[in-house]
């Protein structure tokens, strides 16, 4: 198992050209804290990369895992084989890859929390409420199967927390259609719009109502599967709410 | 203004090798009503364009006009710079452009809408319940006008609809600030999964909780601003919720 890099336990992620907006300063944050609060409660990223020089953006589930992210999917899929055609830890397709040293796949993965419509008087300075974390990076296939295991069950603790220990874990044929990529918390910025609206003063006295709607996500009450045996109970990590 | 494709009244949009996955065939969809359905849904998408050879994935705001996304944004930001250097409608930063035939920037822009966490009685049959659409294309500056205002008043509706009429729109400075970027709805796909866990039948009697937690997007009442002069009716169009 590789190790994922030892996050300064201090200091946020640094600053580079890519993680510095040209707009909006003042909303960005390299805080580790805040980024990972923001990743821990989301589970659907959006993943992009670049195929034959255009650009593709997938939904996908993640995984957090101290400093490094994981995100799965079959094997045969098209963005997973392209990891595996960049290289990887174990090599790509052709085995025998150079290791570590193998260059991998340029990713760009957002998570994005949408916590409010922002009604301002003025349509210019209508807004929404969010959180977002965007995480450059080069994706690598897992290759470990320690760290291929740990990586599944973070997947499924990362949307149920707990469930991995209340289901049937991978067989080896599952295993093998499965691709696990990892993707290190390196180069990555948050940013946070909150608050009421920034109308400009001279609006104010406008007579339209202005504030927030706030927006979150909600869980209904679990749904049984048709063929589940009656009498099975609902885990206690489903009864609190999701 | 130019005119938006001409929706093909009848038929989906063409399959291509971008919009035709290797996996899961099953799950994806060209018909024009579910995609306008899912893109009318959500206000939120992830749009991924390449800088610098890497893919870079940001939040923001869409509207749906007939066959035609807009995204809009500070003219001064990296991302609508990015467009207007590489062409548009009315040429890029250095004017005097080539009109239509300018290249504009290749984009991927995703939407997604996550509708329930599947519990199988195995890991590996995990999932979710999504509806999303990945629209491929290039996205051009708009200059017209017209097509400019109509382009905003559609982005507040999208959000909030009825909320453009009943605010104050853009003045010429503000208009200045604002760049409005299009994107046709040509090269598109929807992927759709629903319904129970697909459990391997040997595992059915397996004594693990299975089923579906249906998740939402939840708008709480909204919370007026600080400044609102006291009175200020709701507006019927968030009495109703959102």
């Amino acid at each position: 198992m590789t190790t994922a890099p030892t996050p300064a336990a201090t200091g946020g992620y640094p600053r580079t050209d890519r993680t510095t907006p040209t707009r909006a300063r003042e909303r960005v944050a390299y805080d580790r804290e805040l980024v990972h609060a923001i990743l821990d409660q989301e589970y659907v990223c959006h993943l992009g990369f670049v195929r034959d020089g255009r650009p593709v953006v997938l939904p996908t589930l993640y995984a957090r895992v101290g400093e490094r992210l994981y995100v799965h999917g079959s094997s045969g899929s098209r963005p997973l084989r392209a990891v595996a055609d960049a290289g990887g830890e174990g090599g790509g397709r052709d085995g025998g890859g150079p290791g570590d040293d193998a260059p991998g796949l340029p990713v760009c993965l957002t998570v994005t929390h949408v916590d409010g419509l922002v009604l301002a008087r003025s349509a210019f300075h209508h807004s929404i409420n969010y959180r977002s974390v965007v995480v450059h990076g080069v994706a690598r296939q897992v290759t470990d199967p320690a760290e291929r295991v740990a990586a599944l069950d973070a997947l499924v603790d990362h949307a149920v927390p707990g469930r991995a220990a209340d289901c049937r874990s991978a067989d080896a044929k599952e295993l093998a259609a499965t691709a696990v990529v990892a993707l290190d918390l390196e180069e990555v910025s948050a940013k946070v719009r909150s608050g009421g609206p920034n109308d400009d003063a001279e609006d104010v006295p406008l007579p339209y109502w202005s504030g927030v709607v706030p927006v979150s996500r909600a869980y209904a009450a679990p749904v049984p599967a048709d063929d589940l045996a009656p009498g099975t109970p609902l885990p206690e990590y489903l009864a609190a709410g999701r």
